[in-house]
């Protein structure tokens, strides 16, 4: 294992300590309980956004803490979900009196978690709604996961419920946001190789020369199939038709196309597979009205990506387009 | 070899394809020659920015076309430098009167290459001025270069010139601007594992399991020497050391800290990085007023890092927090 730690029990805290003095700026790392909130929490009379999960899939999530997206984000050990007080107290120091939203990944620790958490704010009398994201088409039950497993479409919906909380939108309002983009977001990935998680020191799982991963988790966890490597339109499709399938667009509707890297894979492949994948939405009648491409949710130094398609309507678009002003996502500020 | 391509021989143009797409409001890219420019270029009384070299550096340099940074990139094939003709026919396309500034990495080929592409444009009229940028301190000559290598600090003369050329600023002023980031800035990196050129299929160099390489070049070249593994932070060391003995800073002089990744490192080690550079600095006494963290200028899929610093001005200061936007750079707009 080569990687550019100091130990394996210190990776996330001295990881998170650079950040919060990178972003002075925008955030805030408070170490004990671990997690990051905006430099000018709570807003006052704002809904609060709070994301979290095991650390490994940086930028996500402390990366997309500031205005225009989460309040704040509670990182877990790698691949590890966090206990519920770091996210209890991450919730209480986002409250402004106007609630506070869960954006959990569907992974049966983070779920668990968070609903803990939920009963220890409300029992302190904030209120706290959820929203599960499970945007991968690929498995309907996995290793983690009763259900299908949250993955890149996380990205989209912390956007888009965090630009509507900026504008005002009120908790049952902000909450339903999020839930429509949950509903229509979808996505499946691939992997050219395994990552090695710091303390484990091996590669969590083993793939041949010339194989790959259809429909990998951003654990590692098993997809659908090992196949053998491919081109990468052949790749493009194997996710992509997946992904349009369940999500049954109709003629000439937009939608945001999300090109996602695993960490280990260049920029330049991930632009070579938006465009396969454009090719493919336009020639089925579709608008590709929003586009995002680059390394966003990751599996530590894995080589791969994931296609996500979201189906957008004029708010959607709207609330996408709004500012955002994050260490990992900045727009129009 | 595992990649997300379809022909070695059709990468970058596929790629850059499909990057046009995805940033059509912000670039337009011509396919024949290939060059990337500002979607609203040229304008008219301002100073064009134009630099380029080969590909495989990606987001470099077409991911900073746009507002506040350059106004054109010409790519080459991988790890080759463009010919003279598309970089003609750049700084033809964002001439607007002012005259036009190429920012040249200290590589042979790209050398020459803008050299000639600078006398074809003055044959037509159009003024151009170059500064060459050789920031990496790691070999003083190397496979492709008499003198120093050009390496991250490219990103901060584009950044930074770009927002003196954004401001009004005129050619003379603009290469003075370009020149003094050369003039304080110093580079170093680290290769954990060699990265595999499409067309070539295998790995540019040889690295065993329990061996890095200090100096490395951002084709893979050589570097200092290769060191047995260490920790993060005595990695660093080897790195930020020789960038400030060359660069010899003042007692509290401020400067801006750069973390870069190669490509196939994860985000949370360079912040991990960044987190000891940045006590290195400050028990030196120096102030670290500016940060970037993230993969800028990469070799495709190498894992590895550098440390860059810049010696910083008020007027360096400002140029650098100015407004940008850009695929891969925004801040403020």
């Amino acid at each position: 294992m080569k990687k550019l730690i100091n130990n394996p029990q210190t990776v996330v805290a001295e990881s998170l300590r650079g950040f919060g003095r990178a972003h002075a700026d925008l955030v805030r790392v408070n170490e004990d309980p671990m997690y990051v909130v905006r430099a000018d929490a709570p807003r006052q009379g704002k809904v609060g956004l709070v994301s979290g999960g095991g650390s490994g899939h940086e930028p996500l999530h402390a990366g997309y803490v500031g205005p225009g997206m989460l309040d704040a984000a509670v990182p877990g050990a790698v691949f590890t979900s966090p206990t519920p007080e770091p996210i209890f107290e991450a919730t209480k120091a986002v409250d402004g009196g106007a609630g506070v939203l869960h954006i959990v990944k569907n992974y049966t620790g983070d779920v668990l978690n968070f609903e803990t958490a939920a009963e220890l704010a409300e029992a302190e009398d904030i209120t706290v709604r959820s929203v599960v994201v499970n945007d991968d088409v690929a498995v309907e039950d996995s290793l983690y996961t009763a259900g299908r497993r949250g993955v890149a479409g996380t990205v989209l919906v912390e956007k888009i419920a965090g630009a509507a909380a900026e504008r005002g939108d009120d908790l049952d309002a902000v909450t339903a946001v999020a839930q429509k983009v949950i509903d229509n977001v979808r996505s499946m990935g691939v992997a050219l190789t395994a990552c090695t998680v710091p303390h484990a020191g091996k590669p969590s799982f083993d793939l041949a020369e010339d194989e790959i991963e259809i429909g990998i988790g951003i654990h590692g966890e098993p997809g659908r199939h090992k196949v053998p490597m491919a081109t990468a339109d052949e790749i493009t499709d194997q996710l992509l038709n997946p992904v349009l399938e369940d999500l049954k667009l109709a003629d000439g509707e937009p939608v945001l196309l999300f090109v996602n890297g695993m960490g280990g894979t260049p920029l330049s492949e991930l632009y070579l597979v938006y465009n396969h994948a454009r090719d493919v939405l336009e020639n089925r009648g579709l608008t590709v009205s929003r586009s995002l491409v680059g390394n966003y949710i990751t599996s530590l130094e894995m080589q791969g990506a994931s296609v996500t398609v979201l189906r957008l309507d004029e708010d959607l678009t709207a609330l996408w387009d709004a500012p955002v002003n994050t260490p990992a996502l900045r727009r129009g500020l």
